[in-house]
């Protein structure tokens, strides 16, 4: 119930690995054909089963990291339990390679799905997706995998980029993605989803529902969210943001962040999507005409912190996923509390007094 | 979905405040009535539910925390996803009051369980009971809650302390409990469940399984095997081992672990029970006659490293969720790697230069 594997190796790989023992490794990353074990782990990543699985320090149980020293520590444990001190582990996931270069993993691993429902349906907005979503998650807690939100205009995008047919059953509404899956086989699985989607159908909140019959209809509606970075692309300059909030603030995230952008930056045009489940949406910018494009960019820093004011205000992350690399190391130093960064600059220094180890990124 | 709460309120309350709101703190422990939120993070507190929702650790969203220089770190954030820099709560989880003092904790609830199976049965020894989890758990993986061993000595001691009747039920035999638990009110659970349940007893694992029909019967399931603890301390002297090993190795631990302990301390019982499904057991031995007591006593030092000394070969932990103390903490400094130690040490420096804070703990 467990693999270790090489940090080279790539999160596709190690998925086959997991699979051909009949087992689950439950990160599911759209680049997971280029993205490798030990960035997957450094990173903390996240995906689109997050709502059921966690992060991919969820999953992990031991790691062999090169330290700033040279040394190897050789702690690649395949424990679910391990109270035995500190949990080193843990304090890599998510360090950027900022604390050690991670060179092997060891996971917890799941049984595979044995029976998946997926729908896509219309909905009037993010109010009543976070409805529809609730009241689903809460009889199917245990079995929903994912709930992806897209807005209207992020539909758009997809679908111009890519056609999808999809894309003109919602009939002009946002769209929200639900899959749940379950390890019987047994389990008369698809007729109890379907009648607590009834349910949310009678209250209004989700519209034309479409429910994949097979695995082609089902990757067609992945397609359509997949679909919506690239197809951004195609619109302008993008200006992204990935942003979390309490789940119970994302009707506030959205409406107060566009307001907030849109005031600053008349010539944006938001598209919004994400992790509804986990309070994390990419709140994006596209410009409104292609002769904005340069305009857009030359506000991207300002359209960046106002959206990360408001994600402050409403006491979210303005990190969610993606981490500080770079980019948002300013933003770390400034909108954390300075007992929160004294704190991180102690243990850099505690494992890398000399900074050797990729300098320049997080702190 | 979220909660934060005080670190002095006892998970009790804590949970009943989740109920409430018709949720679940998913964190199960037998000393729920005294064990207080502080010292549930503080220890990354494991318990019956681990299985499915993992250690506190898993739950935790965000801390506050007086550290060791009188500052307030108020990172009480309620955030699914947040990749803002190190996870400093993961960090303060587990170490044991060594790094700060937790003040207030914010974790992650999930919809409360509307359907509960539980079960127990008789099994001919761990490797039985363990085919019998892996069949059972590998069609539900995401409603199977528990997943608990105990011995015949372990089920003797208990139904000594406390009359139980089902204990005479298991003829004899080792014991195994299996729970199930889902968020539907309308799936048709416990068929399903009882369907894999006649395979495992067709395979001839499992032998006279009862079934919980009500929570009163449910409670005298757990009853049976709340009160080992209890029950060891009428039989004597106890020696505790709380050791984890990958699952895949649990009937090598048993096997050599009950050899080698026997090979010097002939007179010793062992009392063996536990988490099943985490590969954490408590190899525990009692005297085999009263006349013993004072006997094991002397060696008790010699058994604890003896079995630690199969554990570390197995690949496993020597503390698997009662964590270091005092007790523990020359295992921790002669049992892991130095580099690991070093980390470590670095890591309390770099939070408690002066070592002020529960001093003589860990390290």
């Amino acid at each position: 119930m467990t693999l270790a594997v090489e940090a080279g190796m790539t999160l596709q790989v190690a998925r086959q690995h997991a699979a051909a023992a009949g087992l689950s490794l439950p990160i599911l990353l759209g680049s997971e054909a280029s993205a490798q074990i030990g960035g997957v782990v450094a990173t903390n990543a996240g995906g689109s089963n997050v709502l059921r699985f966690g992060m991919a320090r969820s999953r992990l149980l031991g790691l062999e990291v090169v330290l700033a020293d040279g040394r190897i520590w050789k702690g690649l444990r395949s424990l679910a339990k391990d109270n035995a001190g500190y949990s080193l582990s843990q304090i890599f996931a998510g360090s950027e390679g900022t604390l050690g270069v991670i060179t092997a993993a060891a996971f917890q691993l799941t049984p595979l799905p044995r029976q998946t429902v997926t729908v896509l349906a219309g909905t009037q907005d993010i109010g009543a997706a976070l409805r529809a979503f609730r009241r689903l998650r809460s009889g199917s807690a245990e079995t929903m995998v994912a709930a992806e939100y897209m807005s209207r205009a992020a539909i758009k995008v997809s679908s111009s980029h890519r056609f999808n047919p999809l894309a003109a059953a919602l009939s002009e509404q946002d769209g929200v993605l639900f899959e749940w899956a379950t390890t019987s086989d047994t389990a008369d699985f698809e007729p109890v989803i379907l009648e607590a989607l009834v349910v949310a159908l009678d209250q209004g909140d989700l519209i034309d529902p479409i429910v994949a019959k097979n695995e082609a209809e089902r990757l067609a509606i992945w397609s359509l969210r997949d679909t919506i970075g690239p197809g951004q692309g195609d619109a302008g300059y993008s200006v992204k943001n990935d942003v979390s909030v309490p789940v119970s603030q994302l009707v506030e995230l959205v409406e107060r962040g566009k307001k907030a952008v849109l005031e600053i930056a008349p010539m944006a045009r938001p598209i919004v999507y994400g992790h509804l489940g986990d309070g994390n949406l990419h709140v994006n910018f596209s410009p409104a005409a292609k002769a904005d494009n340069l305009r857009l960019q030359e506000v991207e820093a300002d359209i960046v912190e106002t959206l990360a004011d408001v994600v402050d205000a409403l006491g979210g992350s303005f990190s969610a996923e993606h981490g500080i690399g770079q980019s948002k190391r300013h933003m770390l130093a400034q909108r954390r509390p300075g007992v929160e960064i004294d704190m991180m600059r102690h243990i850099k220094a505690a494992l890398d007094p000399a900074g050797i180890l990729n300098p320049g990124k997080v702190l």
